[in-house]
């Protein structure tokens, strides 16, 4: 099944792309690697997660402020691509996860992110990952992700 | 107008480029994309900005040690492939802003690198960006730039 | 002497390659360059080394643990290339080294991996360097480690 077929039968929607708000844009191709911009957790245009895991969220919560986030880059992603099927393979993804003192569950809550990724890219969406703590993160943000995919010029069948 | 020509408009002079420390090496290129090393905020041989934003320094403080350090980055490129007119593409941008707890204005403070670019290298200066906020950096430095940018075999006409 | 000699030629063994525990993988390659994910100072299936720089571990205690994070990242390129010979080139090193407020000798700790990849692959593994101070790391970690490397499709001579 391809990508946008999984993404509908997950029933999933994906959110407006975030918009450019100064002098980067969302995405950069550069040969077959597309770069995006860190990505928020971002609902009707501020982030719906806010505050640090391990004071003010769960495990649980921060799972989901990361898989929110990972839809709203699919979204940058399909705005750039045209198609989430031209993804030939999810490459690396970075997870910044704002942290209060002791907070050590990173990769657990990137998690929410990781499968979403799986579920809707397959084995392409196999990617490698980093995940850290972040003391601070912009808009207060209990998530930043940043990405990386490998891009195919055709769609894939 | 060409980077370089770019560069003289604006009254710019580089700085010299920081000098390798150790095993590693100011700049990488690989096949087409140049990765830098963690670029600071350097004059002179040593971090101009150290501190802390939302304590020691404000965000318009922050923002020109941002582009003090996108400087630095500039000189690094330019001693390694000879002239800026051979960037093809600003690709990624990441900016770790030293932050005090409670400051979440990271964007704006690397706005001050970001908008360098922009003035440098025109629509090629528009890149995929990432802001975050660090505990602790290398010196007690304000800032810390990573980039990666795509690199033409032939100058820019 | 080739990188798998030199290796030898140092005594030097490598660990067990640390398993995916979730739904990524250790590393994924996109046309000549391989990505690896974040790796941490691995033994025995635990971090060997945790807390902080600056309060529980000290500047050669850091380093320690950045060398035994790069040992168990030239176990993955091994376990995903089959031989360190096919290494072109080592690109790019972050280094997230977890800090107690006020210490600000990341670049001193990181030089434990940088070090060893220059031992391990003479010119070709002088990279281009990022040392950062990381608030929190996954496990209690006192280092994570980033890294991309160039592989030539045949191995070297």
């Amino acid at each position: 099944m391809s990508a946008e077929d999984q993404l509908r039968a997950l029933g999933l929607e994906l959110p407006s792309p975030p918009k450019p708000v100064a002098s980067y844009v969302p995405a950069v191709q550069s040969g077959d690697l597309l770069f995006l911009s860190g990505i928020l957790p971002m609902r009707d245009g501020k982030p719906a997660w806010t505050g640090k895991l391990g004071r003010e969220l769960t495990v649980e919560q921060g799972a989901e402020a990361a898989r929110l986030a990972c839809l709203n880059a699919l979204a940058v992603i399909k705005a750039h691509l045209g198609s989430l099927d031209r993804v030939a393979r999810v490459v690396r993804l970075g997870g910044h996860v704002a942290s209060a003192e002791g907070f050590t569950q990173q990769p657990a809550v990137i998690n929410g992110a990781s499968d979403l990724l799986v579920a809707v890219f397959g084995e392409a969406g196999r990617h490698a990952r980093l995940a850290l703590g972040a003391f601070e993160l912009p808009l207060n943000a209990a998530i930043e992700l940043e990405l990386i995919v490998a891009v195919t010029s055709a769609a894939r069948p």
